[in-house]
Formats: C-alpha cells, sequence, structure tokens
C-alpha cells in the first residue's frame, strides 16, 4: 500500500531492464543509440506519459528528477513573465518543490519573490503582481485534489503563468492538462507509474510556449542538433529543448515498460476502481480501526483525493513500522501521519480487506509499543 | 573501441541490476531505502570513484548527469567568487559544457561573462577578473590532456577556482585532484567506467570549500533533513547538499557494479596497459594503414593523450560507418574525426591487431564508398 511512494516491480519492468541490459547494451553497444532507439527514448515516452495526462503529442518529454525538472519549468514560466515579483506556491507543499523554488529565486537573473498563501486564501493571492503560480495538484500528505482547470483559469486571468507538479496524480487520478489550459507541468515516474526506485521524471510545456520558452540548464541533449558539436547553444524546436544531459536509458527504459501497462487499461475503469478501493478502505478503516486514536486526514469524499489516503495518531511511526513488520507496506510522514497508497493497478478489495485486518490487530493489542517498532529508520 | 563514449556491460553489472530489480525493488519495495542501502549509495558510489580520482572521502557523489552537474559546480564556484568578471574555457571544449556555461551566465543573478581562450593562450587567459575556469582534462575528440596542476596553480594565483571535467578522464588517466588542489570537479559514469547507457555522473567539491558552498537546484535530497518535511531549506553538511532529487537507484547500481571492477585492479598496471595497447594501436596504423589519407589528430605521444586516440580522413563517417559494420566499433565526430578508445579493461593487444587489420583492408579495398556507408544515423 505504497504506490504513492514507490510502485512495484511487475514482470514486464524486469523483462525489459533485462532486454535493455543483456541485448541493447551488451550486445548493439553504442550502436543502441540508434538501433534500439534510445536517442528518441526521452519523446516517446514522453507522448505514452502525454496520454495520461492529457497532453499533445510533442509536449511532454523524460529526463532528469522532478525537481531538476521543476528547476526548469520554474524558471521557464518565469523568463515570459518577467517584469512580476510574485511565485506563487503554498506552505507545506511537498518540501523539494519549496527548496527548488528557493533555489530558483536566490540565484536567478530576474528578480522574483516567493509568497506562500494558505490554501483558503490561495485564490485571493493570485493577482496582478504574480508572474508563476506553482502547486502540487495532489497533495503528498492528505491527497488533497485542487481544483486544476479553475486555479488555471484564474491564473491566466491576471496574466499568471502556472507550473502544475503532478507527481502524485499521474497514474493516480484523471487528468487533462490542455482541457485545463495548463502552462507547465512536471511529475514523478516512481510513483503510481511504477517505474522504479529513483525513476526519470517528466516536463510537460504547452505547445504555444514552445517557440518562446527558455531553460536555464541547456545541455546537449536540449540542443537542436546535438552531434554538430558546435560551440553556440540552439536550442532545439519544441519539447526536446527541456532535455538535459544524456538521459538514464536503464531507468528510462523500465519507465517505458511500466507506462506501457497504463495504455492497456481501461482508464476510466482504472479511476473507477481506484475510487472503490479507496473508498473500502476508508470505511472499513472506520468501522475496524475507529475508537483507537486514528483520525482521518486526508479529504473525507473520494472525490476530493487522491489515491492515497492518511491518518494521524500520536504512535504513528511505530504503528507504521508494526505495519510494515507484519507486510502491511504503507509509509509514516512526519510528524504523525500514516500514508497509505491505494493503487488499483495491483491492490484488490481482498488485499484491502487483510491490511485493514492487520492494522485493527495491531491497534486493539497495542503490538506497536513494543520496542523494535520505535527504531528511527534513515528514510522515514 | 568505443569505451570512451560508452563502456561496455560487465557480467558484474548485468548480474547487479538483475538483483537491483527483481530482488531489492521487486521484493524490498519501499524498505529498499533502508534495507538495500539505496539512501547511501549517493555518497558510497561516489567515494568509490574518489578513489580513482585522488579524493577524500566526502569529497564526491553521484547524481543528475554531467552537464547538470556542472551547472551546479560552475555556479557554487562562481557564487564564491561574486565579484569577478569572468568565466573562462576553451572553444571547442565540450559542447554541452558550453552550453551550460552560456545558460549559467545568461540566468544567473552574477554579473558573469563567458571567454572562451584558445589552448595556447589560455594561461595568459587566467587573470585578475576571473572568477572560474571551467576546462575538460583530457579532450573529448583529441584525448589531449591539460596539465591539471599546473593549470589549477595558475587558476589559484590569481585567486580564481576551478572546475574540471574529468568525462574523458575517469578510469582513463590517473588522476590526483587533490594533489592539484582541484576546486570543483564533474565526471561521467557511462564512459570509461563501464557504467551503462546514460549511467548517471559524480561531483566533486573539495572538503575546504564544503562550509561555504551553495549551489541553485536545492532540491530535498541536499537537505539537511529530508524526511523532517520542512518547508525552509537547510543545506545538507558536505558534499551531499550538491544532491538534488530523488537519485536514480537502477542506474547508480549499474554503475557501482561497474566501478566496484576497478576497485580491484591494480591502477598502476591499468594505465600502463592503456598507455602500451595505445602505442600498440598508432604504430600499426601508422604501418598497416600509412599513405591513405588519414592524419593523427591526437598528440603524437601517448604521455600527453588521453585513452582514446583520433585521425581525420576525407571519409572519416563513411570509413567508420564500414568499421562498424565489420565489429570494429569506434566513433564518428563531425565534421571528419574518426575516434578510437582504447580501454585496458576489456581490450588485448590481440584485438587491437584485429582492428587494424579490418582498418586496413576497409583503406585498401575502398570499402567504404559503398552506398550503404554514406547514410547517416540520428547518432553518429
Amino acid at each position: 500500500m505504497n504506490g504513492n511512494s514507490l510502485g512495484p516491480l511487475s514482470r514486464d519492468v524486469r523483462d525489459r531492464v533485462n532486454a535493455v541490459v543483456a541485448s541493447e547494451w551488451g550486445e548493439q553497444l553504442i550502436r543502441g543509440w540508434n538501433s534500439a532507439g534510445w536517442y528518441e527514448l526521452p519523446g516517446r515516452l514522453g507522448d505514452k506519459i502525454g496520454q495520461l495526462i492529457g497532453a499533445k503529442p510533442g509536449e511532454t518529454t523524460v529526463c532528469d528528477s522532478t525537481s531538476v525538472n521543476l528547476y526548469k519549468a520554474v524558471s521557464a514560466a518565469a523568463d515570459l513573465r518577467p517584469d512580476r515579483s510574485k511565485i506563487l506556491s503554498e506552505p507545506r507543499n511537498f518540501p523539494s518543490d519549496l527548496y527548488i523554488l528557493d533555489g530558483y529565486t536566490k540565484n536567478s537573473a530576474l528578480d522574483h519573490r516567493i509568497e506562500l498563501a494558505e490554501r483558503q486564501n490561495l485564490v485571493d493571492a493570485i493577482d496582478d503582481a504574480t508572474a508563476v503560480v506553482v502547486l502540487t495538484h495532489v497533495h503528498y500528505v492528505s491527497g488533497a485534489v485542487f481544483p486544476m482547470a479553475e486555479i488555471t483559469r484564474r491564473t491566466h486571468d491576471v496574466g499568471a503563468l502556472i507550473v502544475w507538479d503532478l507527481s502524485h496524480s499521474v497514474g493516480a487520478v484523471p487528468l487533462d492538462l490542455n482541457q485545463a489550459k495548463v502552462d507547465f507541468a512536471v511529475g514523478c515516474g516512481y510513483k503510481h507509474l511504477n517505474g522504479g526506485p529513483g525513476a526519470p521524471a517528466f516536463i510537460f510545456a504547452a505547445e504555444r510556449h514552445h517557440a518562446a520558452m527558455q531553460q536555464p540548464l541547456s545541455g546537449w541533449f536540449g540542443h537542436a542538433n546535438p552531434f554538430a558539436f558546435t560551440d553556440d547553444y540552439v536550442a532545439a524546436e519544441g519539447i526536446r529543448r527541456m532535455l538535459t544531459g544524456t538521459p538514464g536509458v536503464i531507468g528510462a527504459s523500465a519507465l517505458e515498460a511500466a507506462v506501457d501497462l497504463f495504455l492497456e487499461v481501461d482508464l476510466q475503469e482504472y479511476f473507477q476502481k481506484s475510487q472503490q478501493l479507496s473508498e473500502v478502505f476508508q470505511q472499513q478503516v472506520d468501522q475496524e480501526c475507529g475508537g483507537f486514536g486514528l483520525e482521518l486526514a486526508s479529504p473525507p469524499s473520494v472525490l476530493e483525493r487522491g489515491a492515497h489516503i492518511s491518518y494521524t495518531h500520536e504512535h504513528g511511526y511505530a504503528i507504521m513500522q508494526n505495519l510494515i513488520a507484519r507486510g502491511v507496506i504503507g509509509d509514516f510522514r512526519a510528524p504523525h501521519y500514516l500514508r497509505f497508497g491505494i493503487s488499483p493497478m495491483f491492490l484488490s478489495v481482498e488485499d484491502i480487506a487483510k491490511g485493514v485486518e492487520v492494522f485493527r490487530e495491531i491497534l486493539t493489542t497495542r503490538s506497536f509499543l513494543l520496542p523494535e517498532y520505535q527504531t528511527r529508520q534513515a528514510v522515514t
């Protein structure tokens, strides 16, 4: 129950990685850039992810980490609104997003400053001074979903641009970036897309921005003609200018095999199953685990949250360690959140029921108080 | 003969990738961050590479691409010399390095400009206005080696800092960054280190700079306490602040298995064999392939070049396609360079002799004039 943090391995991904390593690299060697299609991998995979997020072909590419891509997207957007001062986000956004905004505003030649507005004040904070709004569509703890189209419309109404982080959205909730007229977006490959630990991220830029957009990490894979080896940078046409260095072929190939599975699925059924499982989990936890100090920390309606659900408990850390030791793998988020991913790609109603049963046992027996569940791990 | 561009697969790397995918990810799932040591992977692998470049433990880490890391290193160095105007490099440096300098200087809040000085004028161009010198130690075409200690000393004499790109040096020539008092360095994992296509890169920062250095791509993996999930960025102590987003575990694990092989080798013998093979190749090409319009485009002394050697020929592209079709895989670099990697890790004197024999046949029969060798590939 952790596909929101690290999705599991599929046979297809395992087999694809073996083939890339043993055959494409092992036998084709450097020729793989042409013969195995490595050179086209970022754009080809980007377009596949594009089908999950409502992008047109040529608007999405795969490279780098979400944080690096966010730097590029924010910089590209801010560069298109140089005369406005404000980059707007919210407190308790995914921390790396705030850290990247900090690094960008401190180091950029443009004179932007960060403003963080609480969610209930956010729409009012989008004003004439706003250059860029940077938000995470599905919150990493609560799973609360921003109304993407409405916030994007408000952003455009004041003449600003928007960057959405889709890390907890892609593969979790239906997305239609072009219908919502989104400007830029980034997202993660290793959560609900099941691309593997540290899988590369993606970046989306609406076609209308392609001609004017620039980004500072202008490496050779974003050059119009990387193999001309000229001294001067000339940005490639289209989304390819968002690339920087040589893409990690093994990691991107794993992600491609994982995304290919989504393209075989009826996405409407997939998201229906997701909501059904999430409701079942919520109801059973209510019923079986109520009265033990557990509080729901997510929107109570499944329509208002992504494919994970969080609870608070004063012994949250120990309870999660106990759950993990019993084979129910969710995760803990400081200071006291228990977070459960509910991915329809690999979970069934029976899995959910088994998970809740273990949860109930742990809460009723208070086994989480045992010392072995108190020890902090490096990554929690 | 292309280990300078993409080193080959070893059994150890293949087995390690299988284990990471099938067992660490497939079975341990999210727990792998602790139980399989993924969280420590960037620093652990950085320290292993550190043994090949003369770094102390804690001075090197593995993340992102060489281009992204160069952006960080240049920014960190320039930030330590804010009152000087010049970032110095050379024309025909590896293009991505020049493109990154272009992106950095155009977007940075600091007022630096790029100056490119031809190699014969380079030392004189290092002057009181110089903030940072950015050079590639072993040239990607000619293989010519810069005198690292001498250039670094000159750079420090005028009060500037230096960033070395070691992409064609690491695993190719002996390196001792601390003896040369190098400030920052970056390098590539997929060339002589044999880490796989698009393997992650490394970044080195001398310990004396750790306390003061900053870099703009301040993502959560560079935070002092990433799992505290606080809104404010506080840089980690030491080299870890050079990290940005979640590292690609599969790609970095492949690289680690490849680097582990270097740690089993007597490096002095390894570099001796490298020079011996390079001399044998050069002599045999002289002897067998002379008089066919081939010109050496590398320093004539093996002591003055890295572990690759280049020639020019007016039909360079077609000749290389012909060589590749015959199983002698070097590469072509526009406009007319034939480049051969001479890695002692997997080449023998017999391999070299076989390669030269094919080269001779192609030149004597002029088979490269056949139309099938004229067609350009996407990646050349």
